[in-house]
């Protein structure tokens, strides 16, 4: 399966767990055509809005450049949304982190492994829960 | 042009008109692909976040579906949006109507005209600025 493909399958996914878990979801039409930023989903309820961008991998770790997170932080700062790397490892399933969180490489940029996802990372379930209860 | 590809054009001049004005905004992917609820557009600044649904047309009326409508504002109740729908006349340009003071017709649909937006509907420059002292 070619990259694109599997992350619009995995980005599919996703946004069908927001609407089965009675969130609203969208998936961002574009994000390649358009120098404007934009995350690959935008989900919410009434309390919370997630600005979203995904990754479906098959290796323990993903690169990450300053200006992708960069613009990521800017969209949701600008539309008042928490910004979320959600990052899907094959065979493992979902974590994901709050991009606030994250510590960047020396050269700016963003390395996140599955370990970093273990230890820093919420599940699905903690994600649409309470923001209180869990480390986000 | 066709309709469809109109519909794009004019959702894309809005989706500009956001970012031009310091919101940020997004336009929903496959919204003819899932059978889930998807606005054209979801836009918001820290304040104020809008699921909007586009129509560009050349005639002086447009009719809407009661299902599309309830779509709409389902949509937008989950997410803690206010519904809009964004109405594009040829020559004339774009007017702003905020679905729940919308007036269904006897069988349950609604019909928008030219009159009754400039009645009732705004001006992107209302719509991006305080609803307070707006129509909305």
């Amino acid at each position: 399966m070619s990259s694109k493909r599997k992350g619009t399958l995995y980005e599919r996914e996703l946004f069908h767990m927001f609407w089965n878990s009675s969130w609203a979801a969208v998936r961002s039409a574009g994000s390649g055509s358009t120098p404007l930023p934009a995350p690959d989903i935008l989900a919410g309820n009434k309390e919370k809005l997630l600005a979203i961008e995904c990754k479906a991998i098959k290796s323990k770790s993903k690169h990450f450049k300053k200006e992708e997170v960069q613009q990521l932080k800017t969209f949701s700062e600008t539309i008042n949304a928490n910004p979320i790397i959600a990052m899907r490892f094959d065979n493992i399933g979902w974590f994901f982190l709050d991009v606030n969180n994250l510590k960047e490489n020396k050269n700016g940029n963003y390395t996140i492994s599955l370990n970093h996802c273990k230890k820093e990372g919420i599940k699905f379930a903690e994600l649409i829960g309470d923001y209180k209860q869990s480390k986000l």
